[in-house]
């Protein structure tokens, strides 16, 4: 059997996130069903991330097993003639048999996109959080910088979600503004449901100067989720690299 | 009465068109309801220029008149708050009596995307030709230069479409590759219809080598549509910006 893996790329506004469920348009179904199709067999996805229902991927990465010999090429270019144009298959690889989309992954980057600005843009709204009100990136990225290294993320945990461990280890974090954009960007092994929007939705207090950078730590510190900001909205959240 | 004028952005996708047209939904309807009722009286708006159906808009200019004293931001806001997100205000400005955004225009920028990449983007999908066969933007510049200055653009009108005269003055134009994305930017005091998107189908076939320059060159001095290429698809295709 071959182990192929494929890197995806997703407009995630019509799906009700990755993960197959009944009664909705999911991009796993989406991809199996196309994938399926060329190999004229019934195929498992393995998905390095599985993201929530309106978040975009730029580099989800899944593995399936075939026996057919099909060039990779060949492959790409029909799962891609059989997708909606909101999912694409950006990348195909033959890897070893012990690789797993999910469990071979050493860190994923997922980034949230911010339009800062008194009025909307067209362009941007299915993929970015409209601010109207400033933002101070600089203290944004100050509070950031807390969550760097290994620790308890209860704080930005779903509601009533529970996890053998909530400890998790972020490795690199960045809030950058590009002239009416801001990117907030965490790089971790690995990250609870709802953990960066939750952290964003944070951060946004702190930009407005309704939280200050201590408040922030400490809010993080308490392990509540009651105490940290609102969820951010999906459409402003890509999963943008894993590494493996 | 106050002659107010707007800077309009829209993402074209789902409108049949800037101008009004019966049983279609169209830019200008959309934005002329929400005024009227900012306003609470019907208003006719007056528009830079005329976008075709699937045509996008960064720098859209209107015009109308009013006889309240209402203020440009609670305007602008007011506007936007009835608006689709596809459609936005991005600007107000109090003009003179005289004012007319069409009639006052110097010149306006037209810019095609193109994605010129193997694969497709679901996020620019949306907002550029996919053109998976490799392009020289550097050939397409060069025979984009023949069109500076004024001359007889009937090679690239619409079919079946008369004008008093086919001539327009074409100021400034520039093909820029950036990374996958290839730019083609016209300023022009006036365009005819479907005229950058004619010339862009007849430089596509300069970028993939099966027309020369100088072949481009003939085409445009012979004057006859038939001879030049297919029009591009309108989803590349933005009103830039409008100069008074």
């Amino acid at each position: 059997m071959r182990n192929i893996s494929l890197v995806v790329a997703y407009d995630g506004t019509n799906y009700h996130g990755w993960q197959c469920q009944p009664n909705a348009i999911t991009v796993e179904e989406t991809l199996r069903s196309a994938v399926g199709r060329i190999l004229d067999h019934a195929v498992k996805l393995y998905a390095g991330g599985r993201t929530d229902a309106g978040v975009h991927a730029m580099g989800q990465v899944v593995n399936f097993f075939t026996p057919k010999s099909i060039g990779l090429e060949g492959l790409t270019r029909g799962i891609n003639s059989l997708l909606p144009v909101d999912v694409r298959v950006r990348d195909a690889a033959e890897v070893g048999e012990g690789f797993h989309a999910r469990y071979s992954a050493k860190s994923k980057i997922y980034v949230y996109t911010i339009l800062n600005h008194t009025y909307n843009s067209p362009f941007l709204a299915r993929y970015a959080l409209h601010v109207p009100y400033d933002l101070d990136a600089g203290s944004m990225d100050t509070a950031l910088r807390l969550i760097l290294g290994a620790h308890d993320f209860s704080a930005f945990k779903k509601k009533d979600e529970h996890y053998r461990s909530t400890v998790r280890e972020v490795r690199k974090v960045l809030v950058r503004r590009r002239g009416r954009v801001i990117y907030v960007a965490v790089e971790a092994t690995g990250f609870l449901r709802y953990m960066v929007r939750n952290i964003v939705g944070t951060l946004l207090l702190v930009g407005q100067g309704k939280l200050c950078v201590d408040s922030f730590g400490e809010i993080f510190e308490s392990c509540e989720r009651e105490k940290a900001g609102p969820t951010a909205p999906p459409h402003g959240l890509f999963l943008r690299k894993i590494f493996y």
